[in-house]
């Protein structure tokens, strides 16, 4: 009995710990909303934040439905749960049921984000009710690989592979995701057409993004340390750790994002969605790495993750991908990254954790080569997935015409006089948040 | 001296859980103040914010003078606590001024909450200076309430009374003291006048409504999982089972509230102001049932309510009962519905908590009618304590016309024109956050 | 071994809690943010909330580098800490990296904070990489009285000097830092020149301004509360009177505010950044006294810091000292208020705390000296440090001329027009968050 209250009270302080940072995460949701809002052109900004809103709503029906026992239900394979779905716990067991409703809470956090992801990617073309769909359906899709690399019998988790916070099950799904759907809706309208005038799609509100930014910065942090899932024992020296090595990432990041935006415009510009879009790849490369890093390494690998989601993100741009809040790069690219820092960097003895050394620590290739598979995974699984449901929920609301893409779509002319004015009642003449024109896309262009 | 220190270890970890809450509760402040400041005409958001401000300075003062005594202190009757007004705490009762101090600050968070509700119901038109006033009265009328259903002795929760988070003590209370207060101040001129354009009462930025709702949302389910009150013992069991009602509740909610403004508008429109109002609603209905139902429960509990305050305030719309942000459906109908759904869903067997079974579980009609009781009470104890405050206070600020009405309201110019330009010094060609023209009223007008 | 695992849990608990506190804290920095671009003219938006960014980026590679080690590192003397620069932990000291990893992040926090009070002084003017730079130095000028103030053997505390949350080593310091950065840059252009119109100066969105106050007001609570750093012990004691004492405070203040803007105005007028600024100070005032007075106390400790604040920033004003966001009397005046109500306040018999009776208390004048010997010291050693910093690099940077003040600021005509469109591609025709064109300075100055 007395053995059972002490156990009793590491679940108590456990789940002070969880639930505290699910709090925290889930404001990571307020600040995806700002961060897009702030990128859509007027006349979309209604829209983009009911996505993100429709988003947790749609993610926690499937993650009550399916998701949670999918990724955590008992019984179990290495491949999926198959138990525990529509959660509900016994009145017998009484501590098991705290455990499982606080897992529960802390990871739907984890579902919401990666889904939301998505919502960046699609913005000011994607059908309302077809993202509502996507959402559901996503959470499903996330859940199967946070069992694989999370789980204790997950098969990625069994090879090795390190994910701490998940770059590579929250992030890099999210983008692949959003890059497939990306390149089956296509570009916005007139987006890369040299005759219309390019500020018609610049950000409605730069200083909204950079808020949206800071949300998610002190968000991250929570969605890092929490990653511990849990305080006692050992857990509160991972804990401390990941969050130091997460504020020094973006110390990284945020000075590279400087040297790149300055560089790219010749010592002459600062533009905010690339300060921002830098400081939050660093966030999403430390992901992975901030429980088995030293702070000097989480710096580097800040600086690195930053540069790769900018540089990445002007490389899409050429290729004509247009992804209007730069969540490929973002998420994708430094996800990548991210994963493969693991494999140069972690040290295996940092109290806490169970991971091989990486390459620059003596470990060898092997953890390197676990973690690129861990990525490659990632993509074929997205592909998989998610390329069937695009194709067929675009033939399903196509109506006559059997065109995939103008089932996913806007029609037209709501697309280019702002969908706010269509189906949220604002008026056309509306403006936004903030009324700036800034142009920092063709001013990027004139410093290449 | 050991079981002291033992003791003392449970009390810290408890304040750690309590004071948490209370930082992630406080925020709900800024979340009104946004849902307010987006529903606000133009010209009046400097003011609603403002309002926002005082109400915490003003229920600060209040709590701080009476409140906590009335609520909580020592000694006590079934009615009221006689005691620890002007709380003070002994230098010799270490262990003591702890509780008092944690509970304090915790039980504050509430009382700000309840009274805060009533800035939107009266929004645009009720002066600045009665308003304050009306925050420290309102907190004391509170005050009486979280006595008689939390405090051990109170009425009633002798009878039996099961509100966990306050659907009843902090959202009908404020509901109910809102709806006296726009049955006494009367609408905004012109709002129910077929001459004057409607476009004059429109939300001044759906966007910020809707961020308004991300921060209500997130900080609600530390209000529900908080008010477990602790961590220690089964108190952790209860605060995750309150989390994952929660996130379930606005699953529920959020779904029907789609479903509503689809329907409404034969499946042409979304409107923002509808899905933050159902979703408010699901989180209003959940906030007395969480700790005691179970998960599929909390979804068909956050879809009725979603339902009911739409319904709502569509029906009190008709009657020509101006509420500009509906907060009379929201925290109104949906805390009835809430209360009421304690005595169909409640499940005795589940740990931690002492509320017998609802009829759906197979404990009979009387914990139905108790809960009915006690919505009852609440809006008798506000009519009782309200009426005379609002009466009386128009009349002191009357000056010669003895008509309250005209003592409660700003000059009728200073309402058209904008209350920001007379007493706040904004110029009166102002702007808002947003020049969003949206026309969500008239839009939802033509669809019926 | 079992005593070690006892040692452990108590660690663990304070890591929960001093972990969450910093969450809380860095939420200051949005705080910040949006107070400080909500008081920016229009056209230099973004350029505000950049520098909120680069502060933290900046503050962060400077506290890795060598601000902890100044403030806690190991060895140290009376005057710095001379050892753990470039924080690392070896991985034996299980424990020990634990400590430093959590002590790290809280302090980190701290630091950030005092920096980001600069960058409202010096807005619209000062230009971006003379304030990177600034915001790295600040750091380092920080940690020494971090040290003085803190650490065990700092030698303000060994004479009995108690700042509990930082008045003093936070606020005091960045706001002299603010100060000398003010005398040194020189006003805005124009800004006191009768011929300019005055409402080229005023707050581009006055709802943003209070938007930023709610922000910093929750954030505050952190503040105060976690500077307990921990929950162990009588920790959690002082903890939660930290957390009455501060909302008591604002109690205080806030209806000092009222009281002052109305007085001010001859009851007509209510304005907003006199409210926002009066609660500031009141909240800077209770900095150093929330673990050491009674919560009666605390309310008049509150009040009148309210009022230093706003008679202080209306003294600067007739001085033409121009501080866009009053952060000189939020911060500087209120400060040095609240260290002095150390000497007057303190109870030395409150659990948890080491401080010598202040003067109202019985303990004679002792306490109040060595407050305002803090007070004089922080201020000497700000301008020790800092003039010559700005000297130096408005030297460096100003090319030909030799004038340091046209090293430190914008090209007048970028600061004409608005910095956003020179430095980062906003339109010349930018608008803001708000259109907003307030006339408090203008009124306030009329019924003076």
């Amino acid at each position: 009995m007395a053995d059972l209250d002490a156990l009793n009270g590491d679940h108590a302080d456990d789940a002070t710990w969880v639930l505290t940072s699910s709090f925290v995460i889930l404001t990571m949701q307020s600040g995806f909303g700002m961060l897009e809002m702030g990128s859509s052109s007027k006349g979309h900004e209604v829209n983009i934040v009911l996505k993100n809103i429709f988003d947790v709503v749609c993610g926690a029906l499937a993650y009550y439905c399916v998701g949670y026992g999918i990724s955590y239900g008992s019984p179990s394979n290495p491949f999926m749960g198959t138990g525990d779905y529509f959660i509900d716990t016994s009145d017998e067991d009484r501590i098991g049921s705290g455990l499982v409703h606080s897992k529960y809470i802390f990871q739907f956090s984890f579902a919401a984000t990666s889904t939301t992801i998505v919502s960046g990617c699609l913005a000011m073309r994607c059908r309302l009710i077809v993202y509502c769909i996507f959402s559901f359906y996503a959470v499903i899709v996330y859940s199967f690989v946070a069992h694989w690399i999370w789980e204790e019998n997950g098969w990625l988790r069994a090879i090795g592979v390190h994910d701490f916070a998940g770059s590579g099950a929250v992030s890099l799904l999210g983008a692949m995701n959003g890059l497939l759907g990306i390149l089956f809706i296509g570009p916005r309208l007139g987006r890369f057409d040299a005759q219309r005038p390019r500020t018609d799609f610049e950000p409605s509100s730069p200083p909204t993004v950079l808020f949206g930014l800071f949300m998610l910065w002190w968000g991250w942090i929570g969605f890092n340390c929490g990653s511990s899932f849990g305080i006692t024992k050992s857990k509160w020296l991972v804990a401390t750790r990941a969050g130091v090595a997460t504020i020094n990432s973006t110390a990284g990041g945020g000075l590279a994002a400087l040297l790149y935006t300055k560089g790219k415009s010749k010592g002459k510009l600062v533009l905010p969605h690339e300060v921002a879009n830098g400081l939050l790849g660093a966030l999403v490369s430390i992901t992975a790495t901030c429980a088995c890093v030293h702070p000097h390494d989480a710096l580097l690998i800040g600086f690195v993750g930053s540069i790769t989601a900018l540089a990445a993100n002007d490389w899409l741009l050429k290729l004509h991908i247009d992804d209007p809040v730069g969540a490929v790069g973002v998420h994708g690219a430094s996800a990548v990254w991210g994963l493969l820092a693991v494999g140069l960097f972690a040290d295996g003895e940092l109290p806490g954790i169970d991971v091989e050394n990486g390459l620059f620590r003596g470990g060898g290739p092997h953890l390197l080569g676990v973690q690129l598979l861990c990525a490659l995974c990632i993509l074929a699984w997205s592909a998989l997935a998610v390329t069937p449901f695009f194709y067929l929920t675009g033939i399903a609301f196509s109506r006559d015409c059997r065109d995939p893409r103008r089932g996913l779509r806007f029609d037209p002319e709501d697309e280019v006089a702002g969908i706010d004015g269509a189906e949220h009642s604002r008026k056309f003449d509306q403006k936004s948040f903030d009324d700036v024109e800034s142009v920092d896309s063709r001013a990027s262009r004139e410093t290449e």
